[in-house]
């Protein structure tokens, strides 16, 4: 099998094939050493600076998901611009002298929301997703006739571009069961163009693992500091007969969830396992060499749908802004000692004909202290003239039972729903009930802030006071990132999915505002107001300006005492931030998000702060306190 | 305003209206003494001996409601035949000298399935049930309009028919908060020309009962043996400021769920409790009067969900196919000791000008022992021919991911649905789950039974052994009846709602077929088989043929030793039977089922039997041990 691959492309120069159980780059045995780093998640005007440094680093080969998400945003709009230029990203890795393994769409995990598949996909509840469901495919069939134009000539045995490994799927071991579905997209991958050498990553070898994968495909695997190298290869090799070993995802850290612990793992041990990885002529992928940030509102969350038999994921764990990944290259992109400490362990085991390791040795950091920053106006999201500037559609939806945010073709951000309690339904105390919520929301009652409730409650109520004419109830629900990982991914959706009731019987008649916070919108918000109090409760933006002087350099946005919000420096939106659970408490700002001179930063605070004040620091703090209840 | 209705309608001869807080008819003051009666739930060539019945009772009036389910089966498709023949059941009341409470839809409860909402409706699952959402009320609209021609004529204001009082909605209450949709139907049907005497029917006095009906129409209320009378009437007067006392639902007996014990209510005390009803000038229906049967698979559910805050109901409970509710006219409609009891305290209380109270005494039991039927022949469910013959389309669907009934246009029955699961999945035991499962599903593994499995259950699991091949899962999944009451109600769709996995993996590629085993279907199949013996749950159709000699009368089919199933008598079904977790042990059979001479009965038993033999005996038996484990 693998053979008649190296035939068909003539195993002569400039090609990258499998010979037996090696990979085989222009003729010679080859190991690969590569870093995930998701172009996706660090600001493209950094894209260079970070893979010169991955290359300096030791590594030969840059692995790179593709998120379906980013490139259609809308169901047949593309983006292939900024954080969406896969053709720069893939210019910059040939240029910088980097391979490629590309882990393209439709679904990647990573921690990404939805796993990468479009929001728009869910508005369409009848489509089985990652399967042969027509729609689905059909769907999927047309992105790749957008996309695959744009990278089937960076190949490496075609043009001698970057990609030496296309993956199709990713873990799907833990999703599916349609090998129908994975063979549909490997040929619809191939007969668009693109290099037949192609992956499946299946994680930890199992019979799980070879039966919902192709035995034409090479299976490759995860390991971590504590896997036993021996075994690992052993169990792989009974399902994997010939082909080499890859380690698609080799944890030199790992992820965060908010309101759970910071994860790390030590230098010591991912460095021993990695170099016991290369003494056993395994190609090793870190995941992540350099992780970067869920920018905006791009972060995704995983759901244990083993608490609740009908998939409503009430154990929903979002995943916070910073994904560091405690990697080699940190958030920021400053070289680590696992950075220098692996590039060591490169030098002596891989010896590839023709590469040189880098010894280059970077500033230890590049951040840098601006000091504090007072804000000076305010506009509270409540208003009438805020709502009406931010909503999707310029105006608030009339509808009889509250919207998803996908029936409203809303991606991220917060929805309002608003209505009138019918009068006299009780004649002291009413019981308000969101059904399945998702995922987090605050709750006003004629003005009157009464409470915040999440889907992690096991009781999603809260009492308001009866009134004559009735109260108006607003509840303000948050988008806190779609499921990427596992079955509950299928069903989502966002909002308020299965009604309101008062005091048990459903509420109708809703105005709903859908607010995405687009950046655009929010830049352009009316700040008039000169109160900088703390409002108990009131979502409210706030405004600065503040001057950097000089070259602007890497810094972390620090909200001691403030709660939880979402953060703008000059119109980029840094994520969101939530020292008020932790762990982390700073949010990172890439110093090309600055400027000379006058900077503008906007914050939008759901509940409130102990004094108006933010700072710029010189240090994250991504392991900070944490606290369980949202 | 109630004098207003009485001067619109110039309170002439053949009159029934309100004056202040009386009803008056004809001129004269006016006491409902009246009487639940389902047409739906009594096969229609008893109709006019039931009403008899009543009438002898000393009933003046008789209460239903109207089921859409019933009469629109399917969207556009009508339905005025046999038990849909509603203009029969209307002239037979008038003829006899009875009045009518008219309840009509779109929605009813009474434990009826879907609580008379039709299924098709859960196929638009954006549509939300029992509010202004325009494609409900557009949907009901085009209903009425087939509808209220055929009944409008039989108001007792306009030409001396029987109806004195329409309710619109039931029990909203317990459901919603859209009194712009309850205005919306009471301008429907009385643009449409029906009497403007309208109820509405709210339960307890409360203020939620107030704010949930229309001041302008009468707020009537529920009563049992347990009620304190006084209390009631000072409760219900601080919000019904004037007009009659009318308790719309009085209940000598209660209803019964599968699995649950028998309900019954004393004599003694209702009857106390009725004629303290009377002796305080309230009108009184009995809710029931005659409980009837729920025939074939019309018997509905209850849901609590107070065990689940995403109304999946997983204490779902549904109903017997006898509603007999221990009622004063028997499932059979054998008048009981009830039933002369309240006849004396009619006599005693109530004194309209020009009604006589019937002396008769009727035969204490119309029902006969038939003796024991053997088995003779058989035919297999999932026989292939038997599947094909049963199927709605009459063949199977291919669908990629489990359909639920809705979806495939089905209402009632089974649906198997088939997939093999992917080979070397796993080399043991695969673990094989059904999401969201309603409401209770057998399950083979290549033919072999592996176990049952239902949607009260917290773990929808069972394991199969894995094969060289992949084995193919069998999930035959029953309908056994739709939620009526409570919110669950809006969510109630059936079958396999939530995908299968298998090992945790989502199983994709479905072979499915709709078995709504229609009455045409079931008498129509090849029973070519000689084995009556029992098969350990392999669901299998019994026949046999018994004499009957003489005029046929009433009796009841006793299922000793059978398990769970459906029977049909000449191809009548007479519901579902499931002795083996009671409380219900016999099947009434209606004495016009029978015939002359050769009767056939069909049965199809899901599991086993202990003897090939059922026995038509002269007694019912609905208090029989319980047990918990469906």
């Amino acid at each position: 099998l693998f053979l008649s691959l190296c035939l068909l492309v003539s195993c002569q120069q400039k090609s990258f094939v499998v010979v037996g159980d090696q990979f085989v780059k222009d003729g010679n045995p080859y190991t690969i050493v590569s870093g995930s780093f998701h172009y996706f998640r660090i600001h493209p005007s950094l894209w260079a600076d970070r893979l010169q440094k991955a290359k300096d680093g030791g590594l030969n080969t840059i692995e790179t998901y593709v998120a379906w998400n980013v490139h259609e945003p809308e169901e047949g709009q593309y983006n292939w611009e900024g954080l969406g230029d896969i053709e720069k990203f893939l210019t910059l890795c040939q240029k910088i002298g980097l391979l490629v393994i590309f882990r393209p769409t439709p679904y990647i995990c990573a921690e990404w929301e939805g796993g990468g598949i479009p929001y728009w996909l869910l508005a369409k509840p009848d489509v089985a997703q990652r399967s042969s469901d027509p729609v689905f495919l059909s769907t999927h069939d047309r992105f790749l006739d957008e996309f695959i134009p744009r990278v089937s000539r960076f190949q490496y045995n075609l043009n001698g571009g970057p990609i030496i490994i296309n993956q199709i799927e990713n873990e799907y071991v833990y999703y599916g069961t349609d090998l129908g579905y994975i063979r549909y997209l490997k040929d619809a991958f191939e007969s668009r163009g693109m290099n037949k050498v192609i992956s499946i990553m299946c994680g930890a070898p199992s019979p799980k693992m070879a039966a919902t994968s192709l035995s034409d495909t090479l299976r490759t695997i995860n390991a971590g500091s504590d896997t036993n190298v021996t075994q690992l290869l052993s169990d792989w090799r009974s399902y994997q007969k010939e082909g080499p070993a890859l380690v698609t995802e080799y944890y030199p850290g790992w992820l965060d969830h908010w309101s759970q612990p910071h994860q790390t793992r030590s230098l010591k041990d991912t460095a021993a396992k990695f170099a016991e990885l290369l003494q056993n002529g395994i190609s090793v992928n870190f995941y992540m060499y350099h992780g970067g940030t869920n920018f905006g509102f791009y972060n995704g969350a995983n759901g244990d749908s083993t608490s609740d038999n009908n998939y409503f994921n009430l154990n929903y764990q979002p995943i916070t802004t910073s994904y560091d990944y405690d990697a080699p290259l940190s958030e920021a992109g400053d070289p680590t000692p696992k950075y220098y400490a692996y590039r060591e362990i490169i030098r002596k085991y891989v010896n590839n004909v023709g590469e040189e390791i880098s010894t280059k040795i970077y500033p230890e950091r590049t951040s840098r202290n601006y000091g504090s920053i007072q804000m000076t106006s305010s506009v509270r999201l409540l208003d009438p003239d805020t709502l009406s500037h931010l909503s999707l559609y310029n105006q608030p939806n009339q509808t009889n039972w509250p919207p998803t945010f996908e029936k409203n073709g809303q991606d991220y951000g917060f929805m309002l729903y608003r209505t009138r309690i019918l009068p006299h339904i009780d004649d002291g105390l009413i019981d308000i009930q969101t059904i399945a919520l998702r995922d987090r929301a605050l709750i006003w009652s004629d003005g009157e802030y009464i409470g915040n409730i999440s889907r992690n409650d096991g009781n999603n109520r809260v009492q308001i006071n009866a009134t004559l004419e009735g109260p108006i109830v607003d509840i303000l629900v948050e988008n806190m990132g779609r499921i990427g990982f596992w079955l509950g991914s299928q069903y989502d959706q966002k909002g308020i999915i299965r009604g309101v009731t008062a005091d048990g019987n459903y509420v109708f008649n809703w105005t709903s505002w859908s607010l995405p916070l687009r950046d655009e919108d929010v830049i352009s918000l009316n700040f008039t107001s000169q109160d900088v109090s703390s409002p108990h409760d009131h979502p409210t933006f706030y405004r600065a300006e503040f001057n950097v002087q000089g070259q602007p350099q890497n810094t972390y946005l620090l909200l001691d005492g403030w709660t939880k919000g979402q953060a703008w420096i000059n119109g980029f939106n840094l994520g969101r931030y939530w020292p008020a659970v932790g762990p982390q408490k700073t949010l990172y700002v890439p110093n090309v998000v600055l400027k000379r001179g006058k900077n503008e930063i906007i914050l939008l605070e759901l509940h409130q702060f102990t004094a108006p004040v933010v700072q710029l620091v010189d240090e994250p703090i991504l392991n900070g306190t944490i606290h369980t209840r949202w």
